[in-house]
């Protein structure tokens, strides 16, 4: 009796905790969702008013339409899903063992509707513009291309291995400056200015490393929004154009995120002193770092001006 | 005798709470109506020296005039009469209960004052800057329009149908994101930092949002300035101008604020978890959702690294 | 013998405190140069820069040139003198009763010989900038004027009367929005983020209310460079141009940053609730009147959701 | 036996001691390196991008990606290294005693290991953008130069006194500054808002003293990438060009940011009052200095409104 009655309360627990997850995994798909959908609203909206509009912004404006994009959809899902809205910062946290890989799907699925929908919403905002712009002709190439308002395309001087490099390189400085930025031994962001701190990150990425192909850094920012222009009206040309690009954006940002992150992990955080560190450095020679810092402590402590 | 004094207490009681509402309503129109003012000086400020001036700024100077504007005038009026500035904000707030219908009409005056008032002000500011650019005919359309200063117009391209739209849209992603940057249980704008949070904003739909139609994205905004620049000098044409378009910001704005406010409810505010929900969580497993966490507590909670 | 005693410790007091006073007086002075030589270094920088420089900048760079100007000469004195660089604004503190008169000669000294200094360092800084750039003819007029580096003059289109009323305007928005950021019972800015807020309503005031006059909103800014500029090389038409435009900045901002501040004064600070009225509010109606806030308490008080 | 135990146990600390110091030698060093690398890859990147691309930013983008190239620097190696990135900081810092020079080797080898690595980096990322803008002609003269993207060089018009200036002049204000943001008796930069504060001066920076000789105020982010480009195809041009100008930012920088940090010591911090000069005062005149200040208290104090 008695252990039935246990088995039954387990079951129970069982239950009860498999409905809890599921249920979070809907609340957190659901807020990588709105998040993502938040950013790329903003982000394409702010690339579609440059290319179509006279005079309404250059590409000072997309850097902020992605940057502040970013924030505000940090502010949408932040402490819900994290607001990751970019599979290569999931896949990361993945290979870092800060989240489970049973989670990677739920948030890649979630990224991936986001930004469609938000294609689909731009395309709608600026239908009326996009056709008088480009005249009714949805193209990939040429003057009056209007495919890259909602994925990314690389520079015509751009080869594929440079292009790879690349978004390696850019997806590197996102996580590793990421890293640095939610480092509570080091400088992070100031609590509840993470969101601005992000968006600045994005905008000064967009501002130095954009040129050759746009800083799609992110593989489901760029994968939605490209289904959606094939469906749309810009046919298969949106994955042939470039070389066959499109899968760059989608692989190299993996392999940059993971390395950028290790790079931060190598030469910052694995070296923070323990406790032990610290007693030991007070007997020998602390150094000062900051100009509000004097080293006039005897016993050899950094302290305040 | 003694009931009688209880009454005599009571209607006392009344009187004076009578009074206290009354001054309330005062109070609370007045903020609202410097904020709205504040606002909106800066806001059409910017707008004048960009389309008058040579060089005194471009379209982002117009997107930073209205986003900072903003930031101060939350500033002006934020604990007071919580400075909406944009009956779309009050209407969503009567919508979800937030605030007493009897208020909306309060507010909807203050801000028509102030953006009137506001209209007034950069009109004389600029009377000979306008005067010259446009030497001396006030016109809605044409090469040297000027009622634009004013209030918003559709570009030549775009059908009432998208109009209507692009406010819609335009406003729900204002108030989806206010209501995410005010969830405590999410992540919010830091304490004290509202203002420049709801300032940044404003920039980023104005950077993503604008070519259409001028992001108004509030009926009071662009009523008030309309009705000036009507007796002003400028006519009729305000209201003809664009297809009748005068009555689309001031209808479209109070569905999509209400429609943003409540995607937000749905994705996110009405799937926080209680506290038994988290309680439950535990006991199942719980994920780590940011690159300073880790999954190393043995009762399966997420910890700082 | 006692009474002797007494009067000689009176003395010491006496002579203590005068020196005291004196060496407060040379701390704040001290300061105060050095917060609007900081200031007037970059603002008048910017200017230099866009005016000589080939594609250095433009109009917006000067917005933010003065911008963070302001930010770093507050960050520079704002503890110890207020950092307040313009004499409007000691001005208007002396008519609120919120500084003694006899300070005011001090700060006036200390803003004219920063904004001098200020103005012969950024001469020294670019002067080859600036003679390459006008050919070594330091004229006030004409096509290659170069004295609108230093001192601001009015577009050709502005009569003196509307920039009489440009100059009050521009500064009463700025005690306005001053007291607001000031205004502990309202929505100020947040602690130590002081500067950046005054730096961005400057960038504002810049963005918005520039193009008539290049907004000095400010007696010490202009008057200082204006006579280094008439010793320099320019000489006495930096007096003339403009139908004697120099008295304008040093009156008008006298009376706009008292009306500035006396309107924020009669429509917000002024009807601030006192202890009292707030608990007769709580028995009458209390609205909600931000996102954050839910109209469920009982009492009637305003809770967060 | 004692006394040998004694020495024992001194050499023990000695050995721990030393092994301490060299491992703190090295965590100081890769941070410092990290940091330095983070900057220049993002402001270098800004450059590239300007020079290079069609419509890819202006002026402004360079003076963002090195003003938020410093913020993500500072937040790379800031509680570990200080993120220096600078040897007119560190050197500074050793002048006025808040820093060991033993320590100034270690800072300036991270500092030029980091800005070599950082030239090398962004020159891969760009190579195909250069090779295609200039042809393959790697030049340091001529219209189509492009050492300019690496290093610093002078305007034509600039004067190697001039120059000099220049650099002495902008390190000045940097370290004026950099002394402000960090005195917490003054009005320091916020907790935690430090690398935007910091990121906001060079952004200032660049935006009024940039264009005599591109604003380098730092002779490791400048030597580093020069060598680079000698050795990368520019080859020795890049130390002959604007009249050997190469060693300009390497020594004014020096002379610069101690002049600026003891200007700020000598009008400010100096002159901060000592606990009993705060006594003395409130039985003297005690002044308000801020909007949110009145003289109401009577001891003499000043009370927030």
């Amino acid at each position: 009796m008695l252990e039935e009655g246990k088995v039954e309360e387990l079951n129970n627990t069982r239950r009860r905790t498999t409905w809890w997850i599921r249920k979070k995994h809907v609340r957190v798909g659901l807020a990588e969702t709105l998040s993502t959908f938040v950013m790329m609203v903003f982000g394409l909206g702010s690339v579609a008013q440059v290319v179509t509009g006279g005079g309404f912004g250059d590409y000072l404006s997309i850097n902020l339409g992605f940057g502040l994009g970013v924030a505000m959809g940090v502010h949408t899902g932040g402490k819900v899903s994290g607001a990751h809205m970019n599979a290569a910062v999931t896949f990361t946290m993945c290979v870092l063992g800060r989240l489970s890989w049973k989670m990677l799907p739920v948030y890649v699925i979630a990224q991936l509707l986001g930004s469609f929908t938000a294609a689909g919403t731009v395309f709608t905002l600026y239908y009326d513009a996009i056709y008088q712009y480009c005249e009714g002709n949805f193209t990939v190439f040429g003057p009056k291309a209007t495919a890259g308002i909602f994925a990314t395309y690389p520079a015509p001087y751009l080869s594929i291995q440079a292009g790879f490099l690349d978004q390696v390189l850019g997806t590197a400085m996102l996580l590793l400056c990421l890293m640095a930025l939610a480092d509570k031994r080091n400088q992070p962001a100031p609590a509840g200015g993470e969101p601005v701190a992000i968006g600045a990150l994005i905008l000064l990425i967009g501002v130095s490393m954009g040129s050759n192909s746009g800083y799609a850094i992110n593989p489901t920012r760029d994968l939605g929004p490209r289904v959606f222009t094939a469906i749309a009206g810009w046919g298969l040309d949106v994955f042939r154009a470039g070389n066959n690009w499109w899968w760059v954006p989608l692989v190299a940002p993996l392999v940059g995120g993971v390395t950028g992150a290790l790079i931060y992990k190598a030469f910052v955080e694995l070296l923070h002193p323990t406790q032990e560190d610290k007693k030991a450095e007070h007997s020998g020679s602390s150094e000062c770092i900051s100009l509000n810092q004097c080293n006039k402590n005897n016993i050899g402590e950094c302290v305040n001006c």
